[in-house]
């Protein structure tokens, strides 16, 4: 656990805008600090918002609060506490997300038609399970709790990404309300000025790329691996709102040569002329945001693009997305810092930093970034034993990886290495993109 | 009951159960009691339960309730009050059902995607509109009244319909819980004795069907008709579940000669094998009510059965459904009275009444009784003028007609000329089934 | 004409215009003629043209050929014929249209999927058949030929009645083909003059339908009853193409008050904006003829609606459909004549008729009139015994029905008593309208 | 052109197997055979074969024959010719499949509902386009055929690509029929013996992949680049029916831990319990091969998995597919031979070969094997301008690759750096799987 300290300087992470909450080197301290961070979370919802599935993707935040519960009961309290007594026999049914291995699963899709348990007994279900894990951690022997740590921190990361999920499901949720609910009262970021747009260079060569290191990292980042890149350019920045709506202008979303296949008829099946959110008004582009509905504020990073509109945007720019080998290569050159959940901004905001040059900018935080990288194993890849290998390996099909975490993101939970993973026609994460180019 | 003015003596109506609120001559009194009415259903439930749609012919309590006021605010308070303002604007959208004439409406099948506004604010809404309507009622003209008495009819019998819905519509959500939910705590009734199967007789000849009245009634009911009926013969009960589990036992879900073929498809596709609610526990028949999930009771009459089901177990039995014509005619010979959702059942009880030689029972209450007779118009047939035109009449395909009122139905509601109707396919409504036969 | 026996008055028909091929009272001549006449109707279709499903309502030519001839096959030669050895025993299976009491069928959604037997071996099968057929014909004895006729009169009218389909399906098959197929060679025809639209009246009173005969009719036909009618008005003739295109013109597609709901649902996402075939070019109509691709004709008979089209244009003139025993009474005033499928036609025409006084024009013949009235059994209705009796009484589900033949029915096959069926949206039979209206 | 006998060393073809047609350096000659052999695989086909699509993946034969031959009409003759006057103006919307720069297309999933043009106006249309190409090439100046080259060459090549859609389709088409319907003669081959299972290795280290030569190859193949492999271990042969019944048996298809999540709900979704057109008699498994229906040969590669069951097979065993790069790296140690189109087997055959130790054996020809590498483009590919620029690129999202060819590509059209791609859920091709392993 004192390991946690030893930040690998290339992890560095530099919370510059007031993080909420901390991580320590006590894993206690830091379970307390995740299970207290999704109650801030709900904070702002009405108990009606915690039951609402807007889509097969989304699940009720009352979904959410219970499945990181139901993680910590199945694979901690379950295996460490002798004849435990699980708080609803029902739950471990009810939910199970997708371990095939620990047995039967509530249908996905049907999460929205259940209105009990309320999310009170959400809540009292969760005051349970802490209060036990505490006892348990505060008890346990030294041996038991080596063994307790290693699922610990996967259950701790996996509440970070439920977190990230609480807020892109409502975000959706809400959409769909001509109510136009607020979640929180941010305002537009003013940026300084835009950095011009600037090709930062990296030679060809055998790199190394994946998770090598005592701190906690998914199987899925595993091994460190060389692989052999081409020389190649990447941007120094994020796109922005401003140049996606020269595509749009210039009518991107009507030329069939700038798209994939499978994107062009996505597109034409679901009638998509702009982002996700994203509304026109009399000829004026507005969006929907989780600080309400706005203009579309033309200097930040764009963003809720499918892989297949990044792709088209870059095939019309001239350039490509990076694959994740250089994106993660091109990182290695800066810390970690951003624009996260902890800012409470819950939206991308436009370039605050000064623009050094030849410096990556908004390399974390704001959106993620999609590569043109299938989400494949790494040559050598083990899952883990028992259900959790289901965790990541087995989504290992037909999704694309991104890179760098978004404004609902925790500072806390991104690496460089950090694989994200969604199929190619997803737009309901904060995601957006960054060019490159394979030098000639 | 007395209190009733002017009841036409074929519609008499016995409330033999304690009724919950009675119907006075005054209309006053009376929308006080039905909107008291909605708010005392929707007692038993938690905040969360008031936002579910299980299903798309299923609606969110709260949305029948923001539905129903929004059904006097546009028809009453917009029309009669000079510069109404309504309570939100956004309800015009949100809470119109049907009516294409008043303007768009949000999508039937999202009504559960809808968060907010708030059960609390539903509720704010519904008093808004009734203080407005009590001061509407209150100070009134007489010729305005006159006006006003039209729809307000419509608007309370709406309310009435809608009330209904309420509880076959929860018991739709409750039912796909796996935390078996109760909406109430009511105990299976024990029958004295269930009386034997007989045939009441009525003879050939002209005879008139349909409303004729100076009190309420809809617009599907009229005008009052001549219709040649042969001689036939109706069952003196309903059919119980008894009956059906010999239905069952003898493989009447497995003999295509039984069923329309529609019907055969329909549960082919969905798999039926029982009524809705039913399942088999290891061999034991169990279904799930308002009261818990509970053994099937042999007298109950059979319940939630589709028009396909109760049209081939009439054929299977060697018998037909009745047309609405034989059942309108058979319950002249019987007064109003019954299981009704006044009684606090919420569910189909076995017969109470003593057996009299010759007397049809349980025409009315317990559940709908499907008939042979598609839903058209009687003719000369005639919808209201505007919207409210839409009323009705515009859901002439594709629907069988039920008669009789369920254990959902309010008392003060039912009429010997009132036509229920949904597509055969049907069975989350309280529906059953009457033999009859045409005599030979 | 006068060649066939024994036609009841009201039954009369009247070939004015060169019929094909004559009934006789042979039953072995009317056998004969009627399989030659599938051989006719299949004359202009290249081998290509016999494989094709274009919707699930629409069977492959060659599935026609061999279904009914497996209906002979199955319903005489396997009954009457001992040890008989069939033709090819996968054809039970491949052959069988929805007799599951026969056994499983192939499913028919994939009819287009078999590309064998070749039609070359199809006809191989009829002709096997057939001399089965004869052979059995010639040589019974009276007592099993007796038994013989009863279905054999069946199999004769079924295949007529595939005949009418054969015509329908292949119009659908090559509508679809950009090619521009024609079946035929006909002309449009040019009327004399349309009679101005007149109103006949009916008096109230009991009137008797169904039918009661010698000759053959089918089950859904009997018994003759009795029903009491209103006074009603019935339109002297069908209405036109002419008159049709003033609804669209005055934005009939467009106005919700004049559709039942559930046609309007089906209009708007079947994207109608006219009857079936029809394009509009630069605002002209044309529409997809067996006789090529044409300008609409005004003064033809408005034909290949829906009932939701039948109906809403029934509502915007302000009167409505008849009902069938309407329609039936009314019927008894003329004989059966008209544009029938031995006219060659293929499509329907414009009354060539003298305009006598009050005479009903075109009630047979051209387009089958959509009635309002559901499909139901006449009351005290019985099937036929065994897998026959799947033949029409399991249809009476969610269908209308239509009265008087069309243009690709046979003149031989139709009477005053026959019900046709159809779902109320169907649009690909020749399905056109007459107003009626209650006298008031 | 001359530059065709020029055969690099690591792409020697040796045919083993009385080749059908041979490549000659003549273009003309090439096209003429590969024209020629279009007509000689739509030999066995009956007039109705020709017609039918039985997926949407699928297209009928009529329409590869007419569309190969519009590819040629398309991007040769009308960009070569002055005025051409097309066969038929239709055919530029009804043959383009999916040129989007060309214009509309006729929808693919409706191409099996066109009777018209019958097969002889097809064959018509490519003896029409056969002179017009032939003319062209023999009288063009050499300016101009350096210009018709480069098309031609993608012209042949796609047509050959078309047949073994031909092959793998219509095996498509006859499966569904229970006629059992045989397209070829041919008997199952015994194998000598089939050799132990042995893995063959190679070192880590930078690896050069992809086409670098002046012969045809596709834009895709391009262009050739470097990656770092890691020592790696291959199969020496496919895995055999015996093998994968192994698999089955031991429950395979029932074990969520070994499939990819897609993978598992497609093999619910679609209740796949073995390969594709197998069907399990009473305990024993029979599959429909071209050559007709017959008992499961355990010497012969698997075939007909889709790429989830080729990886759930993978890792049940212990081991992995090979990644493209890791295949083409082993496919130089061997030459291109095997069973393909040209040895008229129409099914992988068991070993044939010698087993000489150490030898990759089976690696061309037989089955696809399908790799895990997803279909990306390589760093610093280019598509082709305008139109063609489609053939490829455009299909690289949600797709697999597989090398190697199959008993149903020809000889003359594989290369050791041919990829070719499939969703991972298809199973209509040819498709096995070798195995390989990260060293460690």
């Amino acid at each position: 656990m004192n390991s946690k300290t030893k930040i690998t300087p290339s992890n560095k992470k530099v919370d510059s805008s007031g993080n909420i909450f901390s991580f320590s080197n006590s894993l206690i301290t830091n379970y307390k600090s995740v299970r207290n961070f999704s109650k801030k979370l709900s904070a702002p919802l009405q108990t009606e918002d915690f039951v609402i599935q807007s889509m097969p993707d989304v699940s009720p935040t009352k979904w959410h609060l219970a499945h990181t519960t139901w993680f910590f009961e199945t694979f901690i309290l379950e295996k460490f506490i002798k004849n435990y007594k699980p708080f609803n026999h029902h739950f471990k049914y009810l939910f199970n997300s997708y371990y095939m291995l620990v047995g039967e699963r509530f249908p996905r899709p049907q999460r929205g038609l259940l209105s009990r348990p309320t999310i009170k007994e959400v809540f009292e279900y969760r005051n349970f399970v802490d209060e036990k894990m505490l006892e348990l951690l505060e008890t346990g022997d030294d041996e038991i709790l080596i063994e307790i740590k290693k699922v610990l921190e996967i259950g701790i990361n996996h509440e970070q990404q439920h977190q990230e999920l609480i807020v892109t499901d409502i975000k959706n949720v809400f959409s769909l309300n001509p109510l136009r609910i607020k979640y929180s009262d941010g305002e537009n970021v003013i940026p300084k000025s835009i950095p011009e747009l600037k090709w930062i260079s990296f030679d060809e060569g055998i790199k190394e790329i994946g998770f090598n290191g005592d701190e906690f990292s998914f199987d899925n980042e595993s091994p460190r691996h060389r692989v052999f890149l081409e020389s190649f350019e990447i941007a120094n920045r994020l796109m922005t709102n401003s140049e996606y709506l020269e595509f749009i202008h210039n009518g991107g979303y009507n030329k069939p040569e700038l798209w994939l296949s499978e994107g062009w008829y996505t597109k034409e099946r679901e009638n998509w002329k702009a982002p996700l959110y994203w509304e026109n008004h009399k000829g004026d582009w507005k969006n929907f945001t989780l600080n309400g509905f706005k203009e579309v504020n033309p200097a930040e990073p764009i963003c809720h693009l499918s892989y297949y509109e990044a792709d088209a945007f870059a095939r019309w720019y001239g350039a490509k997305l990076a694959t994740e080998a250089e994106w993660e290569t091109a990182s290695e050159t800066v810390n970690i810092k951003g624009n996260f959940v902890e800012s409470g901004n819950f939206h991308p905001v436009p370039i605050q930093e000064e623009n050094n040059e030849n410096q990556l900018l908004q390399m974390f935080g704001d959106v993620w970034e999609w590569t043109s990288s299938p989400y494949v194993e790494y040559p050598g890849f083990k899952t883990l034993e028992g259900a959790l290998g289901e965790y990541n390996g087995k989504f290992m099909s037909n999704q694309m990886v991104l890179r760098g975490g978004s404004c609902a993101t925790s500072l806390w939970h991104i690496r460089k290495t950090y694989r994200n993973f969604f199929p190619p026609h997803s737009r309901w994460q904060f995601s957006g993109l960054r060019l490159a180019k394979i030098k000639s």
